[in-house]
């Protein structure tokens, strides 16, 4: 068992009936909590030249940010629509019932700037995928998709093929 | 002026017609940006013993997990309605129409924690303010609310009188 896997909280039915959600906030209010899973998905990068580190909004913004402190990268936020204050770009992604976007400010990547793309949780693959569209749309290389965690059933890494995609848990 | 100053974009209207928006995203794309926030906001800090560092949804989550791992503490994300898996707590705060919510959860600080309240930027306060009647309600003692901007002109400080309220830069 990997030592982060102690910090993090199952909560049943949420968001609702039927899943259980994996809680990073038990992960996020220990201070080991935070300097394992920090380490252990640094450790995940082979190549630690990193110019900007891409997290979703919101919960990719915890690690995300600490990773691009800590790699001496700038950080860029995803966010969803009407969040960002700049001048941005769109992508959709697809929900359980309907679409939803996500946002870019447009000058957040320079072209062949290296990217580093982070979220908490690879689930369908859904949001990776637009940030994958948005990132290149700017010309940034996608140097690896990194997470702390993994549901492999649902099967998210296909939407990334052809990419270094690595996390810290697979469940 | 501030070196932090430098890496704050202006963006004119926005969220509505008439308001200038003080954009953070551009200092967090810098790692310079970063750094200096970084270290002006632990410079408002005389005291470094911290347990908890609180931070708002969401812009308040990337400088609170910043400051949560400089001062060995945990980070407690305060969020909106719904949003967080375990049992919470509540409190409203008024919008320009109406009021909304900010939730915490319950075994997020434990009694006589000493805990630091992080946000972007101080404005009328009411977020402030629900956060510090949600900290105390789970018994925690908040050592310094802790802003990148205080917009003076809008006043919050007002509704955390008797409270020690710090912030980087002052409009």
């Amino acid at each position: 068992m990997n030592t982060i896997e102690q910090y993090i909280r199952d909560v049943q039915d949420f968001p609702k009936e039927g899943i259980q959600f994996k809680d990073i906030t038990t992960l996020l209010q220990d201070p080991k909590g935070i300097n394992d899973c920090l380490t252990n998905l640094l450790n995940l990068l082979e190549d630690k030249k990193i110019d900007k580190v891409v997290g979703m909004e919101s919960r990719g913004f915890f690690f995300g940010t600490l990773l691009a402190q800590k790699l001496n990268a700038g950080f860029v936020p995803v966010r969803k629509p009407g969040k960002l204050p700049y001048k941005s770009i769109s992508e959709s992604y697809e929900l359980e019932y309907g679409t939803d976007n996500l946002e870019i400010h447009i000058d957040s990547i320079k072209k062949g700037e290296k990217v580093l793309v982070h979220d908490d949780v690879l689930a369908t693959g859904g949001t990776a995928e637009a940030v994958k569209k948005l990132v290149e749309r700017l010309g940034g290389e996608i140097v690896q998709f990194n997470f702390i965690m993994q549901l492999d059933f649902l099967n998210g890494k296909e939407k990334l093929k052809g990419y270094n995609v690595q996390s810290v848990l697979n469940y």
